[in-house]
């Protein structure tokens, strides 16, 4: 047996499927050993009494991207990859969103570049938000160089498709071998309902949570769900928030249709009641789709038990409260005017663990599977990246399970500048991070160099396969069929 | 007891609750009497051994409407009402269609104006294309002068509203007390399928029935569901096919949402099987949505067993076989160059009581609630309309139960000159037909004055007032709620 | 046109599907004219102001029945039927109930004998404790004799019948053709809560609530369906009190099998609260199934407004709060010592005018529907009884929807002594009622003579016939199947 | 490091969360790593090509039980643990079956004495048939021993339990910390039928299947989830066949109840039409609940791919084809006087590997979690049994996914003399077993010792905790609550 570079001694591994206590072997950034006992190494790190958790994997986050406003999120690839390492996740899918007449191959190139300062590693999803000719054609060759999936909307004036668009793109997706991920809002009934609130003057940041009714949810993701259906395409449906559209999705799942999911933290623990401030302070808990009630946090935390979300995300989208960000429309802003999102991604597995492990909701295993392992499987970085196995990435977080910590917004290491979650009591947190067998973070302190952080090209994985199962119309042995896909 | 006009004699009365032999004794053009032994009057008719039915009422039919392709209806005012009177039906709802840019004043005054050649009593649904300023403004005035109902499409390029404009045209029918109907097909999965089908040279008729996916409809239904339980207005979802949107339909109503549904007989009765002859045969059979197969079908049955459809209804949208009509784009024309659309005003109540009453399937009581009352009830015309009761107007149908007849392409009145239904065997077939009173169709002969036909103003029914269920984010006492219908 | 005995002038006649103004005529205690301006007759009343109705249908009623702890209803054949009157009834459907080991043709000759007292007419339903051989053979000719449905428990120590008895009754009824309704809750999680609440002295009249869980009947009513699918008979499910039955007798219904079911104004009405009152003062509420809480009472009122529910009837079962009754184990009585049941015939209608009509809940025709028309359509009494049609008997209430009426516990004529719903406020009640054309309610008093009502044999109607969609196993057209019924 | 006893090198470990290449080593029976490049030991296995795969675990099968029939299952514990190994299984939990009377104490140390002779690790279900005051006090011991699992029976004349009993059990696995796996079918269905079937002549192993309807398992499934959801005892569903039941289950799990299930590769593979073969012979098919057709298996495989079901067992119950077996009752037998069952411990794993895995419908982890480790995790033997990780014990199969073999009656090794699936072709297949670390099976020969298999004392695992969700009537923080449980 070569010699190992690092050992971690003493811990208790935890998979998606297993627990169980051994030795963990790093030569070459990569995991080569489980193991009882095994051999003195360069570096040993002693877990004893600590779990031993995959990085975490963030399939959902906003870094230095420019949202639809005009706005600049307030992380750069620095701080906000710094803060997803803090928070024990090495792997992060944020996004190269394409503006309006752009190529995508320069969309791309642009947010490789900006990744140069990550200290932990990424892949992009590729917004599409304007499907021209040239964006179609340049999309197949940008998916097989490693841009194995998509994300569109379907509201926010910018950046919504129309439904034909949808239909078009999951048709590429599938041909090419993507995976698709949905922003599903019925943007009719948003602006609709946003026309009648300004036009009566309710402009206060609580009127953000009326402006987006749970119906607009629901019937997106049912008709995403239907338009997957037809062309036979697997989707992840975003940040789901309403009773309505988890059992819309749970439906669609029974009946054996490729329809993964996600919730955020902020959909579990948060409430539209947040927004009620005075002035537009309101305005820190701003995000789409926004918070609910209890209601509809139950309806979630089940949909988290029984297996509707395969994945819980940040949906890290910073800003700061100030003119840079949240206040830049001023003073007298309306809640059209603020920018949208706050920041997760360093709270996500502390939270998810706190209130789902520590209360007895979910099991060690599914937090893992939830946090780690799914987000990889899905958008096909498993198994390098989001498991503890022989041959992945020396992805590690050694994590006390036993660290009680008052979050305060000086707790986060992003650069917003407040935390939506100040004056929470985490229970369990992640003590050392370490990123292909180097470790990152340790005694509160960030030990990664800027930069070091390495792209992941993504062949598309297992879960983006086609099902094989089409719509009547579209099946070619049916008496009208057609070879239409 | 001022003497009567007209007795009827000895024929069993049926209604949508009940069946009974008496006379029916007709002052006035209007039902005074339901008795036994009424005394002798001017004229008497004997009924004995017949149904005596409430003449029907077909609240969804095209007549002289110019489609979106430019053709014009085989059938005019005259031509369209005399077969529906031979068919037993004397009340029908065609539609004042607007083409975009049209005033909608002018387009009612148009419509009012072609109907002048009716032989039975009419009304008009608006069919709003283009929901302008202007239009909008108008749609008040005319909703209170009784045109209380509109018809709004989701599908076909010149007619469908995008859904802020359905939002719109639902929150302005709740204020102004009118119900609203709608064709529900997503335009985009249609409009995907369509081009990829010509795309690939599938243009012969029997691609029209791939390219209207079931899923298409479903979809169309479920968000139009949303939308109306959104504003909180009752709709009636237009010739439903298919088992998915019958279970949309269901849990709406199962919920206590105020969703009215029809199917047509066509629905019922035929398949996707027929657009598949040579040439452009299939054409005759071409109709939106299309019919479906054996399995839609039984559902279809289902829902009309199990009250998920309040009525059954023809969509009569008759085009002749030829140059004027679905041949107008000549011999090699692609599906979409044809018309859609088949005759149906006449056989609509013959082809429900052979397959339905007939068969087993549902009751006498079920039919005339079916096909006459409850049409009557959503869009307002009950009691004057739809039943036999006292005050009603005297709109009756002799019906022999045990006649058969066997359907050529001669069979019907109307002016398209062939028939979709030739070949089946009916039994139960209209003897004579009454409108106010007054015999129309005697001895297979029409025996109405040109024109005789009256244009009914409706206020909206019960059935077009709102539930009071509002959408939470609607709801004023809720607390993140506001004012805004 | 011979003389009419009585005319009933200028009320509003209200069927369940319509509504007109006219004079009724009647003649040898029949309805033989609806119309305007009726010659004038020997006798007339003035209904100008009021609804004329139908006399109410009670299908679900206990008169001079002993109960299964061997305490007498509070009615005996003249009080209860007398109350009805006075509520708008005029038909009840009482119990033969048979004691385990009784003769069924005994036991129905006993009940006849006890109805020579009735002031209304009425038929039975046969409750069968025990199947004998004897009783399996005499059922067939009582069914044709006019005794056409069935009543079964499925819980209650002296009245459950296993489900293999279950099966072979809905089997009988189907050869014989009789309605089969049935009391269904889980006996054994009914005994199991018991047992342990008496184990640890939970013995005052509140716990009956906790006795009786929902499970309970959702269980029990899905059991039954899957009895009466598996031999395609159709079942009435009597005094429906849970979302969860509620939701699976919809789904039935859906399916398209034969299920009907009824509610009662406790279940729209009333609370378990009521149950917890000092000493046994609660035992005035307990009744069976318990009434909920404000969740299922919506859940209630959801299923009568869309349609699960054809009927309400009252469940009357009057105990008199004294050692006669309800106090017979005396002041120590446990909960499972006091007998179920409160008194409710009377009530039914106004209540359900009340609450129903009165708030908007539901329409005219559908409170006559619900209280009149479908309860004598369900069990072959209609077109005799249950609505105001030619031929039909003269059963009428002249109704004044403006009277306002304070409830007390001395408002009803029954003879229990209490009213559980005293304290309500009432608006509408019936000012006039008769009886095959004989006023016996007037202006509050009791005219009709001591045993006037007759029994009414009844053939089973068309709800009774089965569907002909038989369970797989049991289809003869199925490879492996075998006619077995 | 401390020397291995054995590596096993170059094979693709697989889990139930990730497939990677590495060596496992083994010390004293445990896997004490998995690695590459591990130091050579004492006995090496070339896996290269090979995968390495958990033994699987059998959590539902009969071994040397009598049937209520009194008939001897063909196995003993020795052939019966031999054919396991043969076919990659190396954990069975057979059951220790009460028969009525018995002292449950007896009945295990009974199975216990029988088991002596198995070669593979066992544990115990213990059948509880007759829950005498005896065997109820008994219980909680033998669960803190380790028989932490009951079996109970909804149908079968000895082993039929009522409800009340089943709600009494389930009260006591609740309070004892144990599992509940169930048998339900709708005794009375089931013997409604069979009595019909009987007494019309229809005795011929075909009616098997039509004497076990399907509404009977959906009845007896939605029943029992009723029960179990009013105590909070978390269930198994056994062996389930049909639509109904499968969405019966999901529902509850929707809802968050804890409701496992299991189906059996005969629910998945077998129709009902094997039962049609002439004489007799269709009894080698004879197993209950029967084998249904194509839909019911779609809706099976739907079942396992969704999640419905964690477990795929074998029920395996082998009975000969002769006077010993299936024959015992004569040429002359009714289907009633044959035992039910079939062999399937051996061909358990290469029936679903070959038509699961190879036939696209699951991935290899999900085939692990189905066999190995959820079984293990259900039944509280879960990380010692059922997975590849560090410190369980070294139940390893290498499995050849290429291999090619034609099942023959003279496959498996079991004891049964015929296979009911021969003829079939199946791909993949166990080329040698290992057991702690002991070579079982090798190159086709059982290499194991008599009675080398342990019994495997067990804890309750996580899966059998109460999930604390109350019914409203069994909640002490309710109105009317009380503490019953």
């Amino acid at each position: 047996m070569p010699d190992l570079d690092l050992v971690i001694r003493n811990g208790t591994v935890v998979t998606a499927a297993d627990s169980f206590r051994c030795d963990v072997g790093v030569r070459g950034g990569r995991i080569v050993a489980l193991a009882e006992d095994l051999p003195r190494a360069v570096r040993e790190i002693d877990a004893a009494g600590l779990l031993v958790l995959p990085g975490g994997v963030d399939s959902h986050c906003h870094i230095e991207q420019l949202s639809g406003m005009g706005i600049w999120n307030a992380d750069d690839f620095h701080s906000g990859t710094a803060s997803a390492a803090f928070g024990g996740t090495t792997t992060v899918i944020p996004f190269a969103a394409q503006h309006r007449g752009a190529s995508m191959v320069d969309v791309v190139a642009d947010y490789r570049e900006r990744a140069q300062k990550a200290v932990v590693d990424h892949a992009f999803h590729m917004i599409v938000s304007d499907p021209s000719e040239q964006v179609m054609a340049e999309l197949p060759g940008l998916i097989r160089e490693g841009y194995s999936s998509l994300k569109l909307f379907m509201t926010y004036p910018l950046l919504r498709l129309a439904d034909e668009q949808v239909l078009d793109l999951l048709t590429l997706a599938r041909a090419a071998g993507a995976m698709v991920s949905v922003h599903a809002e019925n943007d009719a009934m948003i602006a609709w309902t946003v026309q009648r609130l300004l036009a009566r003057g309710h402009t206060a940041p609580r009127y953000h949570a009326v402006s987006h009714p749970r119906l607009a949810e629901a019937e997106a993701v049912g008709r995403l769900i239907a338009m997957a259906a037809l062309v036979d395409q697997p989707i992840v449906v975003f940040h789901v928030t309403t009773a309505g559209s988890a059992a819309a999705i749970r439906d669609a799942q029974t009946r054996g249709q490729k329809v993964f999911a996600e919730t955020c933290p902020q959909y579990l623990l948060l409430g539209a009641e947040d927004l009620d401030k005075p002035g537009l302070e309101g305005a820190k808990w701003m995000f789409s789709p926004p918070a609910r009630d209890a209601g509809d946090r139950a309806a979630i935390w089940q949909g988290v038990q029984n297996g509707t979300f395969q994945m819980v995300t940040s949906d890290h989208a910073p800003y700061r409260f100030d003119d840079s960000g949240k206040l830049a429309a001023g003073a007298g802003a309306t809640f059209k005017q603020i920018a949208n999102g706050i920041p997760g991604i360093e709270l996500r597995l502390p939270l998810l663990f706190s209130e789902g492990v520590g209360k007895g909701r979910i099991g060690l295993e599914r937090f893992v599977e939830l946090c780690c392992t799914n987000p990889a499987k899905v958008y096909g970085l498993h198994p390098q990246k989001g498991t503890t196995a022989i041959g992945s990435d020396a992805d590690i977080v050694l994590w006390d399970a036993s660290r009680v910590l008052e979050v305060t917004d000086r707790t986060t290491h992003d650069a917003t500048g407040y935390c939506p979650y100040a004056g929470m009591t985490l229970k369990g947190w992640p003590v050392t991070v370490l990123s292909r067998g180097e470790v990152i973070v340790e005694n509160g302190e960030l030990t990664a160099e800027r930069g070091r952080g390495r792209f992941l090209p993504r062949p598309a994985g297992e879960a983006a396969r086609p099902s094989g199962r089409l719509a009547p119309e579209l099946d070619p042995t049916r008496n009208f069929g057609a070879e239409l896909l």
